[in-house]
């Protein structure tokens, strides 16, 4: 019900931002009111003032491509936030310090325990840098515009966690698994009286992407507002999967069915046999269940063209395309292509450099462009053939998650 | 039992003919030994000689790419045959005239029925063209090689199917799905002692694909090789699901745990999420079990080129490189794009027409070319973004299924 009255809450203040959006737009509101507005560095100590406020509570804050493209790995400053909840006093990049922090593990285990946040700090830790992404990101471009936060391009970034694999745990608690357990539930914690949150990832899947629970970012101590104390990272996964704050984690038999599992944070397949497309017609309605819809699980492969900015005039002849491009590292991205012609012919880009299977590839299009206007398209294509659509929108789905339509990017050559 | 017996005497047949092929080539065999490989008109009646005989019994037929360039349905004659029965008798193209053949329905549904053939061709009928390709088709391209027939190319064809939708049968007789049916459960017709052949399907694939009992192809009565008097056909899948000869279709809860079902026709996924994506080192084993794999469901997207063949010299300046492209049917092909200098650019390709969703598309590239040395690739990219690995072995698997490489053709322009 908490749920239930969160995601109403969630939806007014919506309807209410766009309406004062737009109302700003054609000049309607007072500026006292447009005043009203925080920006991120208000909503959230350390943020970048240049972030967009999605929304001031629970708080989301956007990145912009600007931003992505001015650091190699994503700032505390400059990462995108999507809370569900907001614990009180944590709005802040600087860490969370409470000490006895307990997580407590439950369920298809053979010895339920609980570890402190200084007992996880004293076992073995691992590095992986990871693509960070909200599943909503890019919602924005679906037509019919889905309902949740209008994110365009930067509810993304790339960052590198510290912390202790879950495998590593288990393994030094001594802990066994029963062979009936299928998913790890996790539940954020409900500190200060904040709503519940509760989500299920198959252990295959936590398995597969390294699962840990995560005590640091970027070579600091893990910002409060992006999960600190401790928080759960599952490299390759959206961010959905990647609870902050973490609490419980239990081993079930079956995915929770809670509010955040379904109908939340779902797209439709063919149903039992999470055949992953299943393309509903733009602006139909779809009755979301375990069944007939997967949780946003893996990444699907995108790419971004960060340089030049969309609308962005540059000196030619030489132009360098540069962007970034990923997916969820069960394969490595294999080629990344440029097309200046709206698609009929495409080049393979320069790969720069990677940041590992689950980081991102910079990459870099050399282009001798005469003088004029230009569009220039991008697409990634993994090992394993999987490939960003032309359209994006052939993905719609009722609650916008999953966008990764071949962007597009109008630059003027000078 | 009796199945692994058969699998068994396939394995030394495999090798026997690897053997005498092996030989042959050499010149090591003398010529009376050689010709006791029969022809495939030998095999089956009605059978184009030029399809190369893969096994006389059971019998498996591959076709070519210069057959498949040379129709734009392919013909019985040129058709492949993927057995893995054979029923007494049936080796022809020549229909199966049994008068009172009949299926039986039974398991989750509220009340079982029989149906005979003449009962079926009195109800309303469906066409459909599909493309009917075997799970193994391109085996031969895995390396290391895997065990099983060793198609490269012709193990598939374009076909129109007629016969009566389950869909519509059900209707038909009244009868309802028990909720708790998953699956269709298939299987061939024992007669004359055949071996039992089951294998299930899920139903959400079988509804998705208009599942139908096929009583007729190209036109005409289906010939008895090819399944007749009734074969189950489902649009978008391989042929695999396509069981032949049906005499018992049983709605089940969960898939068959028949060797056919597991460990053979599947391929490894993340457990329990079917996330159809988990490279397997080339050459290493894989315990297949229901749940850390699924079955050769859906066809992945593919594209030949017909022309010009390997290997052929053309006419230049202008060379005409064309041929097919197909997948599942979930989402139309979007682009097909050439190369030809080994990846660097593509280039779109036109698509010269369809044949409805399931069915393949014809594309022509036409190019300039002076005279010299040329290698053409193909790669098809569906509205979801679905293409082909440039290196098809990323997906090497035990059992050699799926193979979906981008196809390279050399040719000489004068």
């Amino acid at each position: 019900m908490k749920d239930k009255n969160l995601e109403q809450l969630e939806m007014d203040r919506r309807t209410f931002l766009k309406t004062t959006a737009a109302a700003g737009a054609v000049g309607l509101m007072g500026s006292s009111f447009a005043q009203q507005q925080p920006t991120a560095d208000q909503v959230v100590r350390g943020k970048n003032p240049k972030l967009v406020v999605l929304s001031p509570r629970p708080v989301v804050l956007e990145s912009t491509l600007e931003l992505l493209g001015s650091e190699r790995i994503t700032s505390k400053a400059n990462l995108f936030v999507r809370n569900n909840i907001d614990l009180p006093g944590l709005n802040t990049t600087e860490p969370n310090v409470q000490p006895g922090w307990e997580v407590e593990f439950s369920g298809l285990i053979d010895k339920p325990f609980k570890v402190t946040v200084e007992e996880l700090s004293r076992l073995p830790q691992t590095e992986v840098t990871t693509v960070l992404q909200c599943s909503g990101n890019g919602r924005s471009f679906f037509n019919p515009r889905p309902s949740g936060n209008p994110w365009t391009y930067g509810g993304v970034g790339q960052v590198t966690w510290r912390g202790v694999l879950l495998k590593t745990l288990l393994e030094a608690k001594g802990v066994n698994l029963d062979p009936k357990a299928r998913f790890i539930t996790m539940n954020a914690s409900t500190q200060g009286g904040a709503a519940p949150y509760e989500k299920s990832f198959p252990i295959s899947v936590m398995e597969y992407s390294s699962a840990m629970l995560a005590l640091g970012m970027n070579g600091e101590p893990l910002p409060a507002v992006h999960g600190g104390p401790v928080r759960l990272v599952a490299a390759g996964t959206f961010g959905t999967a990647n609870v902050k704050w973490i609490a419980k984690v239990e081993f079930t038999a079956s995915e929770s069915s809670g509010n955040e599992q379904v109908p939340r944070y779902r797209v439709p397949v063919l149903p039992g046999v999470n055949i992953p497309i299943l393309p509903t017609q733009p602006g139909s309605r779809y009755n979301y269940t375990l069944e007939n819809s997967r949780s946003n699980w893996m990444a699907n492969i995108n790419s971004f063209i960060l340089s030049p900015l969309p609308g962005a005039s540059v000196r030619g002849r030489r132009v360098d395309i540069r962007g970034v491009a990923w997916n969820d590292g069960l394969a490595p991205i294999e080629t990344i292509e440029v097309s200046l012609n709206g698609g009929t012919t495409w080049r393979k880009a320069l790969i720069e450099r990677d940041n590992g299977k689950y980081g991102w590839y910079h990459w870099v299009s050399p282009q001798l462009l005469a003088p004029g206007e230009y569009e220039a398209m991008v697409r990634a294509t993994d090992a394993v053939g999987r490939t960003q659509p032309l359209n994006g929108n052939v993905w719609w789905n009722e609650r916008g998650y999953e966008w990764n339509g071949i962007m597009r990017v109008k630059f003027t050559v000078t």
